[in-house]
């Protein structure tokens, strides 16, 4: 049977030079902090990946913090900063004050239901819209900005959409009111250039399952000075900003990818048009299919579609028996039967959301697959409308 | 040159069996969440891993939660359980009162770190001492156990020392006053044989690295029932307890040892013989040299010694250059030239402190490794205790 993989925003493959090189990779096993023999490999391994995971973002090896994954990173930046406006001695007043936090309305889950436990032990918290073009509220925004406000967290790219936001603009605004901005750059680093230092961000969050590395590695960006109380606290690791023996083979699979980041960023671009293609297609040849903030600015490999009248769980279980993987929204709440909140807080119907399906793009799909894929599509949105049809007519009998 | 690794209790060896399957396990790279073909795989990985680790320490497979080791397992328990009686509404007032934490004087910094952090965020926190022969004060500690007491946790074997505390009778002290109780088996598991359900705590952290795995992957039981706040909140992973994509290959390797783990107990219960070997020899051929907490109950693999007149950090670099990695103390603070704060709790002094050696045996060191490390350590320490004297000489001239 076919295995087409379509769902590249949930995860990526294990790219085949990272497979390659693991045995190697997990025979320097000592701890990093070790001082003798056993730790001098592993602390390489650190030291190389740290600097080149920067130097594909443009920023410096210290501001680079190893972590569990993206949510890790997220729960850090968030939790992070309202904490240490808590507990630091000697603050000014006005520092004391910063118990105010923003987030869009489409963040990942990591970012949302932190902010709601930020709620719960002493933040206030503001929820940006963004419309279903994927617009975010910038009157909002700004009106909502003030003194008292301690951090702004806006991701770069939707996982669900694809959606951009205007990043750079954001901080600057953020910083004008004397606000931190962290922005969770997980669906959009490898896939789009990321400059870091542009963007002037002050946080920013990375996930190496999202760039062809392992699952269970991620990295959190922290400009130099910015402070936060880690999330994990322990030993001295990662200069006292991240306790815990460091996920070293992650960690080396992680710097691997960042040494072929311009490579696959310059794939990821291309999809765009194998993306623009299929959507074409798609939108030629099934009628009452309407893709999700196609008129503003998205990610190059991410497609979001709503098939009117076809139940998007169906859909997604009519194409797996086929060998296609797809998704409806994001993995991490796949099986709840409850639409996506990203785009129901974009303004689709519930029925609109049931109806979505995430088609995400990665290195390895061919424009055959992709033709393919389409006729697939085609039959079974056909032969699952025909079906409902069929039910409307005998429950209007 | 020959390489002895005799510091266990820092990291341990990847098995060379997981190294093997390396490669294999890390094609099932799809996200375990996702519904379609993708996720199959790695969801059998993690049910098959949660099994296997469920029945290694005689619990069920949904109380164990994968977390990215032993640090974030600590940090878990701690501070979940508290943001749980400061943030849960429809408490009892009885309930809401339960601010007090306690823990020993020994703890591992993921923990001690932790409690501070808990004292900054609204806790009162008792330190538990433990003396020279590592015995935990249970005076104190059933003293201080009071009706707002809501979590001790008390580690099950030192890292430093080995020293294994009486956590069964602690906790059902903590119990009958109606608190939780977590432990700590990072250094035990795999060492001992482990019954968690006759230990009968509620929460317990473990660590992949420390049983031939993987770094990055762990661990946290959580007895049915008990209620903490995630540490990394995000998608619905782990039953809500822990957000976050799963770290696949990490947590198979984990399950892999799982299966050994009686195995690997046994082996390391005959160290015991080994280690004691090792100490009679060093007692007797090397004059001036303490074990710490020698008269206890400790793990069968490790050894803390003091070594009068010696610096244990020129002692370590000089049996590094003869390829014998060792330790000072624990791995997570090396090349801080601070002494110990656990030898310093038990009541050493800084200078005897200063000149501990730990040392921690593990799967594959042989009687005559053992025999030709003896003999180095005596000419090592001959050595720099002829070059102490002599600068004493100088000194007092």
């Amino acid at each position: 049977m076919i295995k087409v993989y379509l769902d590249h925003n949930a995860t990526t493959p294990v790219a085949a030079s990272i497979i390659d090189v693991l045995p190697e990779l997990a025979q320097a096993w000592g701890n990093p902090s070790s001082i003798h023999w056993g730790g001098r490999q592993p602390k390489n391994l650190l030291r190389d990946a740290r600097k080149a995971l920067a130097q594909a973002i443009q920023v410096s090896p210290l501001e680079i913090i190893f972590t569990s994954g993206g949510s890790e990173s997220n729960n850090t930046a968030l939790r992070g900063v309202l904490e240490f406006y808590q507990t630091t001695k000697f603050l000014s007043k006005e520092q004391k004050n910063r118990t105010h936090f923003m987030c869009s309305a489409v963040e990942h889950p990591s970012v949302m239901r932190t902010m709601l436990h930020l709620r719960d032990i002493g933040a206030r918290v503001d929820i940006i819209p963004v419309d279903r073009q994927g617009s975010i509220d910038m009157d909002f925004y700004e009106s909502h900005l003030c003194a008292e406000t301690a951090l702004v967290s806006v991701m770069l790219a939707n996982n669900e959409t694809g959606t951009l936001f205007p990043i750079r603009e954001m901080a600057a605004k953020a910083h004008a009111a004397g606000a931190l901005f962290h922005t969770d750059c997980v669906q959009a680093f490898g896939k789009i250039p990321l400059n870091l230092k542009e963007l002037n961000v002050d946080l920013a969050s990375f996930s190496g399952h999202k760039f062809y590395a392992l699952k269970g590695s991620g990295f959190l960006y922290a400009k130099k000075g910015i402070s936060f109380v880690p999330l994990v606290l322990g030993g001295g690791q990662e200069r006292h900003r991240r306790g815990g023996t460091e996920n070293t083979l992650g960690i080396a699979c992680m710097g691997h990818m960042a040494e072929k980041i311009q490579e696959l960023t310059a794939k990821n671009l291309e999809l765009a048009k194998l993306r623009d293609h299929m959507e074409e297609r798609i939108k030629n040849e099934i009628r009452d299919v309407l893709v999700t903030a196609a008129e503003g600015r998205r990610l190059p490999n991410t497609s979001s579609l709503v098939l009117a009248g076809v139940d998007g769980e169906t859909l997604l279980m009519s194409l797996d028996i086929k060998g296609y993987a797809v998704s409806t929204g994001a993995a991490c709440s796949s099986g709840n039967p409850e639409p996506s909140p990203v785009l129901l807080s974009m303004g689709l119907s519930r029925q609109e959301a049931q109806s979505s399906l995430r088609l995400s793009l990665g290195w390895g799909n061919s424009l055959k697959e992709i033709n393919e894929f389409v006729e697939t599509l085609k039959a079974v949105v056909q032969r699952l409308r025909s079906l409902t049809e069929e039910d409307d007519e005998v429950h209007h009998v």
